[in-house]
């Protein structure tokens, strides 16, 4: 099996996801700036998610520059991972909408919790069929964050259920966490860069 | 003619016909849990569309790792399975809000056996081009799963007029029968895989 | 300018023309084999519009793989293309919806005439820059089947006042000339392709 | 970090935002030729983001052919332009639909600015990584027509208050200003085009 297909499928999948949640963006009826106080919410959520579903491109990319070789089981849990990104517009949506309020929430973190866990599933995949000195172990290597954004997932559900807004503060933290570069993968790629 | 851009071109179509499905879950009015209760099985329908998508992107991309040639018949059967795969998003919408009735049933089994049939059609017409030991004869070789998805999809028809269900069962079989890794491909790849 | 790259994000906006036409075709309101019936011209709209696009398609691709170089005249004729072809999907749900009528046959012409002349003014814009006996001249050759598109849609406009009709079988009539493989291209490519 | 990747991940996001723009354009009700008025002011307002965007891609084409790396600071600056880039469907159909009143006019300078602000980051951001010598230096300059779009954006927001179609002829007018071939990239391309 390829990876370079597997890849630029993906590519094309989250490409799509990412733009058509801005769908849900509908212009106002009138045309006052009062129209736009109702969909400032609706904005911040899109935000979040166009920032969420950014970085897993970009830590899909790093990843797959060190894949050597993929099987079924790195191809459906890749298929997992986008079928949970796909949900993501329609969590977005709801929760742009209902902002604050419990159910809203915690679809969202439950969609983002799929996608963490489709994507650890598929580094795990990727690890059995890689040595444990192959590029791709080094660079995951304990895979904290990774490990880390689960964990936060996993408690931002009961939390939510004390305040909805504890649940988005931990949402926003694990995106606030992997914007900082992911320093294993650029160390592990500096060298045979072009 | 070229196999890489007409793959491409798939690719890019089959990406976007697995993300646009999911535009059909639309956000319940209010912001309670039970407000989530009738998208279960518009999920469900979703869910089915996406591994049925997924197996012919993935089928697609085995096929087209041993194929050689393309001409005009190869081209226009693709074109028909890219037609017929675009009404999946149609027929799951329509499965998905009047599940267990007759009428959306056949239409969602017509649309798979419009799929099959141009897929089916597709390999006949790329055998007739490729010599009867090209890696891609060998990795067809006699296409049972291709011929029995077909079977399945016909009997599904006059079997859901006895009971829908019967249909669904069926769809879901072919499903599952695809998601077992296709040994034949796999065998006639794993010595030239790089 | 790199006629690889403007190839491929015209494949890309290709195939999200293509998909999103099918958009339009909602599902029926109720469960009945009944509610089909009112879809069947828009399906018919929607056979002929993807045809007509897969065509643009094919011959874009049989283009481009005889293109040497690019220039700014031949980058925006290929916008304009794009731009006409992203209108058919709006021309395609009103002729569906509408069928039989003048208005939405009219403005379904106009659109197809945009797209032929926009391809015939991209095709004179790549001349320029080829020598005369460039694998692009002796591929394009007299454009016999370009011109003939053109004065048939021309001729659609005025017909279609006497009745829709005759404009609808025009249409039709310029898909099946393409439909039949164009020699002059396949011929110039024979002996290079590999 | 690969800018071909990036380049691609753009070029997907961008023909997505190019296409479904057009779904505002929804059909007339009724049948006849005076359905279509209404229309009008849409589609100009269509026309207008088409363009802009192609504008955005064809620099963006031109940029990547000269950038020999990219790190997370121009990977997130050029996040930041897709962002603003997803929001010009939203402006415009906003935009097509109150013609000439000034919120609408605002908000679409504004998601404008906001796409200039981040093109111009990213250039910025490319530099800093790049030698004072490098084709790319050469080739953006003193990088005029960035700047001068910026003022013009920034100036279009007051002047809008007091007509907003003083507003509308900014925008056309920077349309019009990067219509024209930018001879810097073209000159530096000049030589190593093949």
């Amino acid at each position: 099996m390829s990876p370079k297909r597997l890849e630029a499928f993906s590519d094309g999948v989250i490409a799509i996801i990412i733009t058509i949640m801005v769908l849900e963006l509908r212009p106002p009826e009138g045309s006052g700036f009062d129209g736009l106080r109702p969909l400032v919410p609706k904005l911040l959520a899109y935000l979040l998610s166009f920032v969420l579903v950014a970085i897993y491109w970009n830590n899909h990319h790093h990843l797959f520059k060190v894949v050597e070789r993929i099987d079924g089981a790195v191809m459906w849990s890749n298929m997992s991972l986008l079928f949970f990104l796909s949900l993501v517009p329609f969590a977005t949506a709801w929760f742009g909408e209902q902002s604050g309020t419990l159910a809203p929430v915690i679809v969202y973190v439950v969609v983002q919790l799929g996608c963490a866990v489709s994507y650890y599933t598929m580094t795990r995949a990727m690890l059995r069929i890689h040595a444990s000195d192959s590029p791709l172990a080094v660079a995951l290597g304990r895979d904290t964050k990774g490990r880390v954004s689960l964990l936060m997932y996993l408690a931002a559900i009961p939390l939510s259920f004390a305040s909805p807004w504890i649940g988005i503060a931990i949402i926003v933290g694990v995106a606030v966490m992997w914007l900082i570069p992911d320093k294993r993968v650029v160390r592990a790629l500096s060298a045979e860069e072009e």
